[in-house]
């Protein structure tokens, strides 16, 4: 939990920086600004669960050092689109609704749409790049980057502490598919008039060199549908309209229709092409159930699933429980990332389609991805034009970060201007100088099913003993004169190897066990369940050489 | 299971061929010959559990087809001493001990090793390359191939039915370490006379090219080392001999001692010096103990654990739970590959340890570890050197048994003559002519604390509903005339968000459901813990939009 008690009082004129999620981490981007008694938030991001953490369906920024301070918040800044910088919004604004959010007309579009599925209208302010706006003690303007999500913006925050230049997620594409560059400029005069802190994202510092052009792709996937004899199935991220804009095109170049399949997928180019981002030619698009009775090489489905998530069209195209099938002559196209983590999944998945006979192209056999983030030339390139007073990497694992770093002191910054710190870090800046004086413990808040916060990790170490080891759990009612047993023991287990039957091994021991407990006096029920836990843990792992949880319940009669 | 009775009778004069495992998946590697009623076994592996497979030690091949032909094993041929070829034997060795071991002077020594420890001692045949032997109706002749262990063999198999080349696992490195090529003279004259079916390793399918030659990584390590000014943690596969030559040579030649690290490093590297496979110049090798008290640039650990393993050294150390403590100054070197589905627990150590401020040195940064399975180009020349006749891909996942076949196919080979196969196929071969006739249903044998082939994919599926949702055990005694409540209800949950005061809610609900069953007639136990499992599972579904494992207990007074 986080310890707000210990903060050293923030000084008049000073601005206090609490990174609370995306350092040390890829996901749930969060970071506050306060000074003079107002609090500005940029990004409020979720993250995805690992394996380590099962049953969890989000994981939320820690809100504790804000929560009492809710209305000292004067604005969310979103910088764009994606779920690691918008997701957590839904989980703040249910504290406190009319915290103003500002962001671009795609960002808000995308996420009012999510809070609409939570039945919050937000207050919010939309902002372009160039645009300056004054929040309370914070001068805030506006910066194109490119991403992979149009309309991505950096956000400049001018204070009497300081000034800030904070990326969002960014990479400098020079020839975007919308024309829409980082716009190096803008950097250029920031820098000029004075960078004092420079919050650039770390996720592809380890890469070296530079991130190629997204329209590489295009080319490839035109490639590749034109030499398809029957259907094409391409996945990609929901919300990566330039790769959807070129799957598209190369549908129409092919003479074939596109169907957007995924409820994620359907929304979010809805809201695209509404807003003018996606431009879909006249009648290309076609509805999922119609295109399913056109011939093979009309068609082209655009779908969700790239990581192998088992609900996902993908999966269930694989796995042969979706009205979509392929096989021969078809070819299936995951054009996107593999994040880490998710390998055995999309492997599972692509195995099953090559299985089924398609023809399946990926990352790792043709140019059908590019990354959204900018590689270590790039952020080189960002060094040398803004010249930043200091430097804190953000967003990213401890190797990203280290990596950002390194590149920063490469391009002259000092070691001590090199702020490598991790969620909780307590920077304060004064006359343009930031230090950390405090890292508060930073948690990990668990939405799971209805609840949120209500898992602990303590939870989730249960759960992992339980999918080790399975459990064992034996009921009983026993006289607490004798210790004789009047009710069961009924034993149940699960998860857990032999079948029940085993246990009619212990339960003498068990019968015994009881009865020395009671002649010894020890026979309130906390103590003899005690022994019955006892008595079957050291069966269980001597004979069975196995660990199950224990749930050992005696009632005394 | 194995529907052995099926299969169709196998005409005398003719070989059947049953892959029992390592096609569809990367280890378990284990295929079976018959003719004239004896079988000859090539390889017996085991498979390590993916994280849908909790609590799994290992998984071995589906024995089930020979379990009751034992006695007609005339031996286990084994390629080379990797786990996923000789891990299961000790489990096949159970049923009969006395079936004989075939293989390599080190792959004997490593299995005889790991047999050691099951307390059984083999009946052993040691070969060498260029060895004829007949064992009963199989001819056997062994070839000498290059892999990531020393001494690995492929096996031609002559039979009056036709001739086999199974190449267990290789590459093609032409300046091995230790001089000894992949015998390409032999595949030659092998060619010459003729090989009906050619069953290739197909993990590097996918790879375009040629795997680099071992000899690549001396350098750059020793490179890495001369740069360190403190200690050096190499961490690799504790049966890479020649990665740990190397190791041991660029530490000599920078002044260091080397410390063996981890049960298996320091077992392995103590058969591979007895044997001579590993050279060690006088007086490099150093106890750990000893090591601990040299001043850091004096010393490399050669640890293992480059998978993240969480019980391995290198992850002892970067959890600061082990005796060799790294920062500022330190370097550790991941000389190994990242085995998909090991990336998390990977970067997991790889971000501790740099946290720690060590320099993390691994395959992503650095020419640190280079494959030991042939690539597409390295297959091509095996194709166009031998030209079978008729070829099975094997070892891999669909993706590489496919990919292996396009080769196959690329090189000449009729598409009718290229089986790709899964395992439990069942593959007649009759005047050098192979096909498939039937296929078995393979199942995993999984071993699981003391048990082997107890738990099924039924307790997987429990542990993952458990791991995913926690469950809920509920006990009660009821008056089987009333329905009243007499004993409990006892409720208890874990990996279950909500504290157990939330059941307070349902009791009435379950007094109530209770008296209504009983009412209605349904008053023996089992109909009234079914009443209670669903009034908790409707409760907990909608009311906490949870589904947890429920375990009702209702006994009747």
């Amino acid at each position: 939990m986080t310890k707000t008690e210990h903060l050293p009082k923030l000084a008049a004129g000073s601005m206090r920086i609490i990174p609370l999620g995306g350092l040390g981490e890829v996901g749930r981007n969060m970071a506050t600004f306060e000074i003079d008694g107002k609090i500005l938030i940029v990004d409020c991001g979720v993250l995805f669960p690992e394996e380590t953490q099962p049953g969890v369906d989000l994981i939320l920024p820690d809100f504790d050092s804000i929560r009492a301070r809710l209305d000292d918040v004067v604005g969310i800044v979103l910088t764009h689109g994606h779920e690691d910088h918008i997701g957590a919004v839904p989980y703040i604004l249910r504290l406190k609704p009319d915290i103003p959010l500002i962001g671009s007309t795609l960002t808000l579009a995308l996420v009012e749409a999510k809070l609409k599925e939570h039945r919050i209208k937000p207050y919010t302010l939309t902002v372009a790049e160039g645009q300056v706006e004054e929040l309370g003690p914070f001068s805030l303007e506006f910066v194109a980057v490119n991403h992979s999500i149009p309309d991505a913006l950096a956000v400049h925050i001018t204070t009497d502490a300081g000034t800030v230049l904070h990326t969002g997620d960014f990479k400098m594409d020079q020839l975007p598919l919308d024309g829409r560059l980082t716009d190096l400029r803008a950097f250029a005069r920031l820098g000029e008039e004075g960078i004092d802190l420079f919050m650039a994202d770390s996720t592809n510092a380890e890469v070296p060199g530079f991130t190629p052009t997204e329209r590489n792709i295009g080319p490839v996937i035109e490639d590749v549908i034109s030499r398809t004899k029957g259907k094409v199935v391409v996945a990609s991220f929901s919300s990566h309209v330039h790769r959807v804009q070129q799957v598209i095109d190369a549908a129409a170049a092919n003479g074939r229709r596109v169907a957007l399949m995924g409820r994620s997928m359907v929304r979010n180019m809805g809201i695209a092409s509404e807003l003018g981002y996606l431009n879909v030619p006249q009648g290309v698009l076609i509805d999922h159930k119609k295109a399913l009775k056109l011939p093979d090489n009309e068609i082209v489905f655009m779908s969700t699933g790239s990581q192998g998530e088992p609900m996902a069209v993908l999966s269930r195209i694989a796995s042969k429980t979706h009205a979509i099938e392929v096989g021969e002559d078809d070819t299936v196209i995951l054009a996107s990332s593999l994040i880490p983590g998710n390998e055995n999944s999309v492997f599972r998945v692509i195995n099953a389609l090559i299985k089924l006979g398609a023809n399946v192209v990926h990352k790792a056999n043709a140019n059908v991805h590019v990354s959204g983030h900018a590689a270590a030339g790039e952020l080189l390139y960002c060094y040398n034009i803004l010249q930043p007073r200091q430097v804190m990497p953000v967003h990213g694992e401890i190797r990203h970060l280290v990596a950002n770093a390194e590149i920063a002191k490469k391009s002259g910054i000092a070691d001590a201007d090199v702020l490598v710190v991790e969620n909780g870090a307590v920077i304060d800046m004064k006359d343009g100088v930031a230090r950390q004086v405090a890292q508060l413990d930073i948690g990990f808040i668990y939405v799971d099913g209805s609840t949120v916060g209500t898992i602990t990790d303590a939870d989730l170490k249960d759960r992992r003993i339980l999918a080790e080891e399975g459990f064992i759990s034996i009921f009983t009612v026993v006289e607490a004169a004798t210790g004789n047993i009047l009710v069961g023991p009924e034993i149940h287990a699960r998860g857990f190897a032999p079948d029940e039957a085993v246990f009619d091994d212990i339960i003498p021991g068990i019968q015994k066990a009881l009865k020395e407990a009671v002649e010894a006096g020890n026979s309130n029920s906390y103590q003899l369940s005690q022994v019955v836990r006892r008595t079957i843990g050291r069966w269980v792992n001597t004979k069975h050489r196995r660990h199950p949880m224990i749930i050992p319940v005696v009632i005394e009669a």
